[in-house]
């Protein structure tokens, strides 16, 4: 099926919003974790953190200002600080309950029953509950024009995880965490590694990886066409 | 285990890189389809895509210009078109071969065996063997201040996808097309969804959907901490 621009313009609001969302595929699920000058809590999950580079190490949110996120926005321009938190599968449904339109002095910790967490020397709270936690500092912000959405980026600065987690050659196992992954607006999913692949180089084969970074075998991952 | 500013700074840089790309979780694994003005084609395989909205839909990119996606950002830039290829697991080790480094005159379609695929009226090549392809048209493009990456947002023109697919609500079950998720740089997932989430409001207790959007139960969560 061929859905063109005019069909797209046509669809019901609702429908193109969950449709046009679906189109970019499997996305992390956050928590953004702020607080107000006052210290008043806000937490929000975002789909939309994107990863900008690792030196320095840099993550990407894009926020709507007229949804439920622009507390979130407003405490990030304040405090110049937030936590981002990954969302695992025993905490999912309070997860997506801060989604909904709490009043600015709502705690949405209480609200969805997660637990605020701090560390010394970083102002913004992080979910207690979250098996990967980052603490972020601002270091820019834009509004996009082409549709008025606001870019924030920031600069990771601690980063709390698990050492099980961590393999020998740096790559993090999320999917060890039970984190999850979120497609269009509110489909939540687990996975299953199929493998991990090799640096690619012209005129050179493949191999797979274990999860560790070590040469594994094919016979994983099930694929037909390919030159192996 | 807290890894801070000054650990991350101090890794071996590989492993650094390996450790900050896993910390955006999981992530869309795409293929972007270009071509020059004399017609060479080129694939490039990105995880960075990233929904930006829906009226109009949008989506944004992030591309470093020093990568191998460098000849991806030069032909965008000249022609204004793109198209982007979701991947699927049976031709997921092929799309990741297209991250080697071939010279611009080398076509990784042809280097990966993957099949350029046209529309009429749109000049750039899709990915024949992608279940979920889209046709963008570029409406703005900058350089980030704060690292020398590029952000290329564009508006989907075209989106060819099998209609069974799409749920009556608009959502799209990108599970059910076989599309993988990539978290780090390497490591490739399918998934297994637990559930959609109802809308959540304020005082109000969520509910499980159906991957059609219809109310369902809260067995298949299997969540012990909710205010079920």
């Amino acid at each position: 099926m061929n859905y063109n621009a005019h069909s797209i313009a046509m669809m019901e609001s609702r429908i193109r919003s969950r449709f046009i969302n679906s189109l970019s595929g499997f996305k992390s699920a956050n928590l953004i974790g702020t607080s107000d000058l006052e210290g008043n809590e806000n937490l929000a999950i975002v789909s939309s953190a994107f990863h900008l580079g690792s030196t320095p190490p840099l993550m990407g949110l894009i926020i709507r200002p007229s949804s439920v996120e622009r507390h979130t926005l407003q405490n990030i321009l304040a405090t110049k600080c937030y936590t981002i938190n990954a969302v695992s599968h025993d905490f999912l449904a309070s997860a997506h309950q801060t989604s909904a339109r709490y009043s600015k002095l709502e705690s949405e910790f209480e609200k969805a029953n997660l637990t605020p967490y701090y560390i010394s020397e970083f102002n913004a709270p992080f979910v207690r509950e979250s098996p990967l936690k980052l603490a972020m500092n601002l270091v820019d912000h834009q509004t996009l024009a082409v549709n008025g959405t606001e870019m924030v980026i920031g600069e990771i600065q601690n980063v709390l995880v698990s050492d099980t987690a961590v393999m020998p050659d740096g790559y993090v196992d999320v999917e060890a965490l039970d984190i999850v992954t979120v497609s269009g607006l509110d489909s939540y999913h687990i996975t299953q590694r199929i493998g991990r692949l090799s640096y690619a180089k012209p005129d050179q084969k493949l191999h797979p990886l274990t999860k560790e970074g070590e040469p594994s075998s094919w016979d994983a991952f099930g694929l037909s066409n390919f030159n192996r």
